[in-house]
């Protein structure tokens, strides 16, 4: 049985603590927040479940195995290097943490105790997602073109990360876990309309050593709600669409052929472009709540040794894009090169 | 009667004709192709309109007092010179020539002679834009904070243009008429994904002197057709969907209220944030045909020497953002600075 | 304080718990359920909510002032009787119950016990459906034409009861609240696909004493899932999505108009249809959970011995027509005159 | 070379005269309309084609090797008979003729005469309604369960037909030719709301031999446009939306099993319903416009003395239901059974 405890009761912990709850192989032992009420909310909820306001008490507390983060992005590092210290492994909601240096920081600290770090890139763990990478991995989709994605609506301005780092991390991370190849270079703009605060529309285009590109749209300040990703590849294209109630993703047998060939009067080799349109199949995907097989993994990672899928690397992938991104930003798109690739 | 002689019955052509034809105060007197077949065909279907293969015969045909144009972008400035050095009105179709430097010189022309130098931003004349710009103009929007828009679909690869000349230009054409600012400076990316042939996906980033950014989304290889805009103000919001049969503009009270206020204890000033939400409104509009309602436009230019609302100085302002965002995909999103502002 | 006890934790019970637990001025005293299993489910969620696997036990418990019943149809007479005549007030998911000559005794019984009985019909209580009735009670919407609604999913095929008085119970609650008038007659179709289990499709059309129409379309084997009323009236007509995240209302300034008038050369009266096509609204909706609005209601009613909105009388027109729907039904269509009219 | 001459040049007539007149191995001879205005018209548009106000001339012509009919619907049979008599082929618009009576006389005429009769039931040669045919016929749905259809909008109203004559016999040729059983039954309901007009608003149950059932929801003067038909199976449903920019026929692997088994307790068999969901498929569909189909097959059928398609026997099919439809909508639907049934 793994003891998990939970730090941060406030937006997103709630749903870490009802799915760890409820994982074969794992309780829930303790929850840590600052505010009373919603230490109060817990013990309403789950009576046999310990709180205390103290994050470093539950960090150290010996019947805690586990740590999950759930609090703001600033307080990530401190709070996993504490409790990668104190020994315990640790599961931190996206992203990993504010800065590569930090992300690599944390990386080195999980091996060198050999704890399990992992960061939760949610939505890698939804049907539709894994479904996208087994379309890829297994040829249907042929060789990529391009990854386009569009996150806006009106949403929660944040007041200490921009919409990057809010909304474009989801992007960044299906990506990272769908394309079989990481970005070389970023080239990023946006804005803010609110004097003083942070970047509430974004736009970043992602460049690939070969023929790839990827872009990604992201805005808290739209009057509709979009989720919507396009990958397109040489033999079909996906369109990804979270708002569907059931067709989460369809596959498209739809694009170009190319027909090289040579134009004699030309003396030259001229392409043509053909079009092919055919069936659009929608599979069927597994329903299962996201971070409930996310949970699951965790507890078996760190049950068992294992590596987890959004390790440590995947989160240090995702921010070396947002760092970049961000200061692209404040250079109007000027593009920036990505550090050296860590490998998938 | 304003004479009307279209050059180019290929896929533009045959409406420009139709419409011409139906344009009280106009009719076509003769339409040149350099294609026998294409010239059988305007024959079959009016028996009175007469057809030549030499373009230099219809320009100097003195039963022509306007000529229109509509053949591939590389011909538009020899054939727009030379029928306004023939003393012809001329009405060219988007993008209105292939360099600055040739829009300049023939809005010169133009000027030299008297004569009326129209382009064809064919969507500025659709209900949906005019009440796009109406509601801009009447203050409803508030101020402007973004104009976003997406235009995909498989489309034919162009293939001397590539898709920024091909799709942006509408997108840029129909912010050109509605924004009330211009750019002054332009990010693009964008890639090819045929060996040797031009970019088919575009990303374009504009900036303003003020707190408004744009970004234009185009690709010719998507798996579906998207052509939504959408338009943030301080006020309200605009979604423009130009697929939707019947509501193509909707009007959403939603946004921000922003209410700067004293944080006594950290003796700063914060903004704070408040979301509002009301009721959304799709407002009836006009369903003529755009072509229809430009034609007419044309023509009364043409017959009392008015200026068009899409003249030489909006073709000008549409193919120096065209010729800098392809500068700037070059350089993956270096930022490019627009000229020198041309009044509106 | 107005102490709850609620009868069935299996659907929709935990709803009604849920609900009545936080609405003000009411505590939930107990749950009943005959399955221990779901009794232990109220525990570990509300530890200091009384059980009991004895129905009557509940009924008769003195801490007890209100009776909520969540149990198969059947059983509502019986429960809802007894609570009454122990002095109870009751609320009872819909429909009321299974007959219509139940309804009536139940209504009498709370009369003479001066108790509040209430059916759940819930739509009624949603943002969507009050402001539907606001546009027909405030003339907008003109005199009322049809009443037009699709209620269709691959949904659970119930055992005792068919698809009328599963699916369209809920839209003859919301049509006996939004409609001003009551329907005189009804012919309805439908049929079992699977032997010896109730209809799965159904087709219900209402008459009324003027000039207007209903129809319900029901159906628990259909791909999709549809939710959709059509309101047409000769001022304007309403289209109710139940699945639309945000716009579930649109009024549409739309419809004919009529012109009557003389035909000389005939010597009679013609109408001519005129058609009309205006602006299209989608009103901001209050977006409370129509289940919280709905048992504010009932403990207001209860405290301050207020008359129900959705009463016995309103319990007592949705089950005259369930009773004679499925009777017009095995009669492939005949048409079935309804009791004379409860007053609304 | 089969030589047509259509009568009536109204909303439809263009139709057929514009395919006639690009169908090999036909060609338009002759056109007649009673309005010199629309003759004008067709000279206009077609200056090789003869055009006269005389119908019976146009009938006579022995330039004409087959009339093409698309006047109003009770002038039908009239033109219709003359033609036959005169020894030519026949293709009428839909409904065949406005009486079960007529079609039977006309079917009777054409035999007796050796000539071809067709209705033009233009949806039976769409690729959509082809598809679904294919995927009834090659067994993929399994055992039909219900054919279900809704075609409203706001539309015009009609002075010589209701809204089944006009809107329903679209649906009732499609089933005709989609489903492999006919109906023995209809039970309809509607209202007129404009006073003196035909019923705007109707609804048609039809039942079959076995437990099938089908449904069909008209409506003039509805505020969207919905085009939707159901086809619900054993193996699997289609929905077929033909508003749908290029998916319009999609198949879903949904549905209920049925599992009969022994309760052991009760003695008796019971019914088990199961659910099963899996892939969505949307076909790739033939594009070419159904009319350009449909004149080439009746084309083919007068050269080689083939029988149609959708012969006089299916156009009797459709008008009997229409007939009885009307029958039984003057009597709030009691069900009114159908002629003996006419093969397929």
């Amino acid at each position: 049985m793994i003891r998990i405890g939970v730090i941060g009761y406030g937006y997103w912990g709630p749903n870490l603590v009802r799915n760890f709850y409820e994982t074969p192989g794992a309780c829930v032992s303790r929850v840590s927040d600052l505010r009373p009420d919603r230490l109060k909310l817990v013990t309403s909820r789950y009576p046999t479940v310990g709180v205390t306001d103290s994050q470093q008490e539950l960090i150290e507390d010996p019947a805690v195995d586990a740590v999950a983060i759930a609090t703001p992005v600033r307080t990530h590092f401190e709070l996993a290097l504490r409790a990668l210290q104190a020994g315990k492994h640790v599961f931190v909601e996206k992203p990993l943490a504010a800065t590569v240096e930090q992300v690599q920081r944390l990386i080195d600290a999980a091996q060198g105790a050999g704890r399990v770090l992992m960061v939760d890139h949610t939505f890698v763990y939804t049907g539709a997602v894994r479904k996208m990478r087994e379309l890829v991995e297994d040829g249907s989709i042929g060789d990529i073109y391009y990854y386009d994605s569009t996150r806006v609506n009106l949403g929660l301005f944040q007041h200490d990360v921009n919409v990057i780092w809010d909304l474009a991390v989801h992007d960044l991370s299906i990506m990272d876990y769908v394309m079989p190849c990481t970005p070389v270079a970023v080239s990023a703009t946006g804005l803010s309309h609110v004097a003083g605060a942070t970047e509430n529309v974004a736009f970043l285009t992602l460049f690939f050593e070969g023929r790839q590109i990827a872009h990604l749209h992201v805005n808290w300040l739209a009057p509709v709600k979009v989720r919507r990703t396009l990958v397109g590849g040489s033999r079909k294209m996906i369109v990804y669409d979270d708002l569907e109630h059931s067709e989460k993703v369809k596959v498209y047998d739809k694009g170009i052929t190319l027909n090289r060939q040579t134009d004699r009067s030309e003396k030259m080799y001229e392409v043509l472009v053909g079009y092919r349109t055919g069936d659009m199949l929608a599979p069927n995907l597994d329903p299962t709540e996201a971070l409930r097989v996310e949970a699951a993994h965790f507890v078996d990672c760190v049950s068992h040794g294992k590596q987890p899928l959004t390790d440590g690397a995947a989160g240090l992938r995702v921010v070396q894009i947002l760092e970049a991104a961000t200061e692209s930003m404040k250079q109007r798109g000027r593009p920036i090169e990505l550090p050296s690739v860590v490998l998938k």
